[in-house]
């Protein structure tokens, strides 16, 4: 059997009772290199599951699939990634492998970033399409989040934003030259989410994001419940000038509010919120939430 | 401490190492009703937990909270919930209201409805914003759900459509009569759900769903990857002439198909299609997916 485990969202206590059992009775387990990146160290994953770890690049994942894959028609071989196995990255391509080759898999599911932004106390149901941001260039500045968001504004609704990662990037220079060096992995601040919003508005300028009459949301290591978890709410501005130690480690995303909001989702974000004069005066003005 | 812990979607297994932990460590611990009806029994439950469980109804969720809330600052309070505690069910009330006593509580995610319907292989990317679907009676048929429904059709999107449940509900003679005699739970069908939509449709007459072009996909008991997971693809007829048994047991969720609709997507659901040939037929000539 081939089990795609998803970890969920912040350290080792998130995977599921059903999860390690698979771990315990494979032969082999993958994880994912985002994952370690992300969430925690793998010697420290290994020793909560007493088990040794086979790090996999996505890359390994995506054109090496039959080397993970090996034997698990006959045993059983684990692939953990973060979050949920079909969250913001999916690995369908692997399972598709799998049922090529013949070989039985299971997903076993758990918290991913698309549903544990419910944490922020923003309903679920008022989400429309979620967008991926990722990092501008001087020369490549991609905007057709921009589109989507405007999507989702003009019916009302909120939208989750993920936030770039780069992992094993080269250098141009390394690239050139051929040399397998790699840059350390970067993860967008929401600093700079903000800041490339805001760029994207202002060369579009149809009006869909404001610094001082947009609200959003930034979230960092939800899942879990845990101490590292961080919840900021705010305008765009106000989130541009928050400290960024402030926003927690990564992976961070952003949630831009839209115009459905409810009133009740005011008052439970809140307590997340920068200026709380602030958040509940653009909520009422801008938004039209009938507060108190 | 107040802990919400989702307990995901299929069974006793699918719990986090985070959340059993809290289990252990609390002098009382809730089971939401639905929880116990809609997974598994009680017994099993606590026989697997080794800890007792109080039933709390959702009308004790929601309006005597503070009994559940009782000494939750000096002592460990569980409630556990099916799926993730913001997923299609939230519980920002009860939240809201141990904030107001000085409660420090902790959400325990999980895998909900809202990511694991990944797991019939459309991607989440394109997903707009979910609907509900209740239970028509001869003189209520509430039909927003079908407003929303075309405002994500008109962007391609695909909607999930969360489908009714009810309990606790009293026959109208017994409401009459003032005696506190429920009926059995009723759990809306995929069958139903589909006839409603269509009779909507036929109501309305907008050309949102059509019983022979529109693409859906049924889902039950997703999230563990156990066996009674259930996915079933088709046209709307199809789903609706196809026997009720291949459902699996509730709670059933239904995916209305958007244009958006990748090939990969129509490649990796194909394996849940009723009729592949159809399937790949629609995909190509309606949503003009170009498929080998």
């Amino acid at each position: 059997m081939f089990y795609i485990i998803g970890l969920g969202l912040s350290d080792e206590k998130d995977i599921t009772i059903r999860g390690l059992e698979a771990i315990k009775s494979s032969t082999r387990v993958y994880l994912e290199a985002y994952t370690s990146i992300l969430m925690i160290n793998q010697r420290r994953l290994e020793e909560f599951y007493q088990k040794q770890l086979i790090l996999a690049d996505r890359d390994m994942v995506e054109t090496q699939s039959d080397e993970i894959l090996k034997d698990a028609d006959k045993e059983d071989v684990s692939l953990l990634v973060v979050g949920d196995p079909f969250g913001a990255t999916t690995h369908t391509d692997i399972i598709l492998r799998a049922r090529a080759l013949n070989i039985p898999t299971r997903v076993v599911h758990n918290a991913s970033i698309m549903n544990a932004v419910g944490a922020c106390g923003l309903q679920l149901y008022n989400f429309g399409q979620t967008v991926s941001l990722v990092f501008f260039t001087d020369t490549w500045k991609p905007d057709s989040f921009y589109d989507r968001i405007k999507e989702n504004a003009k019916l009302g609704m909120h939208t989750l934003v993920l936030l770039d990662i780069k992992v094993k990037e080269q250098s141009e220079e390394n690239l050139a030259r051929g040399r397998k060096i790699y840059e350390p992995p970067r993860y967008m601040s929401i600093h700079t989410a903000v800041s490339q919003l805001l760029e994207i508005e202002a060369s579009r300028n149809e009006g869909i994001l404001s610094p001082t009459d947009t609200l959003a949301v930034a979230l960092s290591r939800v899942g879990g419940g845990c101490d590292n978890e961080r919840i900021v709410a705010g305008t765009l501005q106000e989130l541009r000038d928050h400290p960024s130690t402030a926003f927690g480690e990564p992976l961070h995303s952003l949630v831009i509010i839209g115009k459905r909001l409810h009133h009740l989702e005011v008052d439970y974000a809140e307590t997340y919120a920068i200026k709380k004069d602030s958040w509940r005066d653009v909520a009422s003005r801008v938004y039209g939430c009938a507060l108190d």
